[in-house]
């Protein structure tokens, strides 16, 4: 196997990479627009050429393993990005036959939250695990699920998307899927600025929110107050993280995992999230599964982390 | 690999088993009572006095590739039954082992929906699938996961446990878990009797149902008047099949499977069930997965499909 792998974390703004070697240091990284390039043959010439300049820059020309890619609604069976993102280009793209046949070097791909928990796996805080669930916790909630070591991709590569779980039946919120009452609806950093807005409006009690501009309010906005003790920011984090614990004791039941990794902003919120999460979590799990289950924070840093995650993947390749 | 497996289906009043070829016929069973015996070592011996006796009479002496045990809590990393189930003797019971040693046959154990699915898998509407979901629907609700073509069991062989996920997660009844709001408090042939009597009490229209003594009615009896268009009992299995459906489509977001297969009494129930489940799937499934999971019903004879369950794992017994 060769010693270095690239990854690449495409995103509908900006597109990040790096070369990583087999203990997870990126040597080098740097990024580009995805947005700059209305073709994406142009787009791929791009990020040939800049790839290209920090191999050759690292002295790492034909030692490159393999290139993994984390993209939104992408299929990893398949190589392909599916419809309904938000890219520039139309879909499907076959992204990773692009890749490969640019670079000549053999490409992966798979969604964010799979490749997060890939990384978290190969580098991170699954070391060793081989059953564990990745929640990432960002503008939505995604997932990636691993059983026995392997990463669940289903039947049509679609698997793990637990941000979708239904958690309000009943007036729930509106969801970017179109649907009502998703865990993602409550649980992203989106999430908690909506409900930031809910408890707003609804409640008549002093709180140093209001001293924002609500349209704008930032779930960073509701940690920067929860710091100060602001009671109505705490609630917001009571709500969140009840949502999430009770969601997580329910996942269990499918899988039983040594753990859950969380991964994304929120976490940098710390005890104000993952207090109320733990202890929604504790109440609420099957009496078989008590004390057996971790949640864990992810160890991968932030800025690395995605091109990290699609990096690992470059070590499934193997040499023929 | 030699030509016959025994399958042995243990609950808390009986145990029946087989001998079963590669086909999935069984070519003998019978049956003991498990609450006979108040040690655990005589109604190992009854066991095998019995077995042996149609091992001889079918000439298969020598030719059991393994003996495959479906029983309350089994865990198959282990091979114990663990605490917490009705049972006449004291657990942790190390079930694989002292049949094993008995019967100088290797022997696997699983709990009885995973024994199902893994059934499924090898003689029934799941062949050739390697991502489905087992649902049964009997006293409980159990659930079986596949995955890649291989049995989910989780880090610690408990993994499954569909029947326990939250589905009302206020005001919730009260399910034997020790929890409120299960699906298994509303889905199984025990939830939809609760439904009857909670609908006899708090609505007042006729109903056939109202014939019945309420406190021993069951889903058969339900059955009986929706097939004389009893309006109370159709509404019964309507909401029974709603909840079910609104699950299945949250599990679809775990594990992409290709198809749910659901087994049990209650299917017997027809059209009058499996519309509402269809319809409800349907209603709330995830675009990116309408149209691609069929819900199919168990093909394995239901007096034969417990016995051939667990007679699957003895083909899991490769010779040294």
């Amino acid at each position: 196997m060769k010693p270095y792998v690239i990854g690449i974390d495409m995103g509908g703004t900006n597109t990040a990479f790096g070369i990583v070697d087999a203990r997870g240091t990126v040597i080098a990284s740097s990024s580009i627009k995805t947005g700059k390039h209305s073709k994406i043959e142009d787009y791929i010439d791009e990020l040939h050429t800049e790839i290209s300049r920090i191999i050759v820059a690292n002295d790492a020309e034909g030692k490159i393993n393999g290139i993994g890619i984390g993209a939104p609604n992408a299929n990893y069976f398949t190589g392909v990005i599916e419809d309904g993102v938000n890219l520039p280009w139309p879909t499907p793209i076959p992204l990773a036959d692009l890749i490969s046949k640019k670079f000549g070097i053999p490409c992966l791909i798979t969604n964010d939250a799979n490749a997060a928990a890939i990384g978290e796996m190969t580098y991170g805080a699954a070391r060793g695990l081989k059953d564990f669930i990745m929640i990432t916790l960002g503008t939505g909630v995604g997932s990636g699920i691993v059983v026995n070591g392997q990463m669940v991709y289903g039947h049509d590569g679609f698997a793990g998307e637990l941000g979708h779980v239904i958690m309000k039946r009943n007036n729930g919120r509106v969801c970017g899927c179109g649907r009502t009452g998703c865990l993602e609806a409550y649980c992203s950093a989106t999430g908690v600025a909506r409900t930031a807005r809910e408890f707003l409006e609804i409640r008549d009690e002093d709180s140093l929110l209001r001293e924002y501009d609500i349209e704008n309010i930032t779930s960073k906005d509701v940690y920067d107050c929860a710091v100060k003790g602001d009671k109505l920011a705490l609630d917001i984090f009571n709500y969140t993280g009840t949502i999430l614990g009770e969601a997580l004791a329910d996942f269990v039941t499918f899988s039983s995992p040594e753990a859950f990794v969380i991964f994304g902003g929120l976490t940098k919120s710390g005890d104000y999230i993952m207090n109320p999460i733990r202890e929604a979590f504790d109440k609420n799990i099957m009496k078989v599964f008590k004390g057996k289950v971790k949640i864990l924070i992810s160890e991968l840093k932030e800025s690395d982390a995605a091109v990290l995650g699609a990096s690992a993947l470059g070590w499934e390749i193997k040499e023929d």
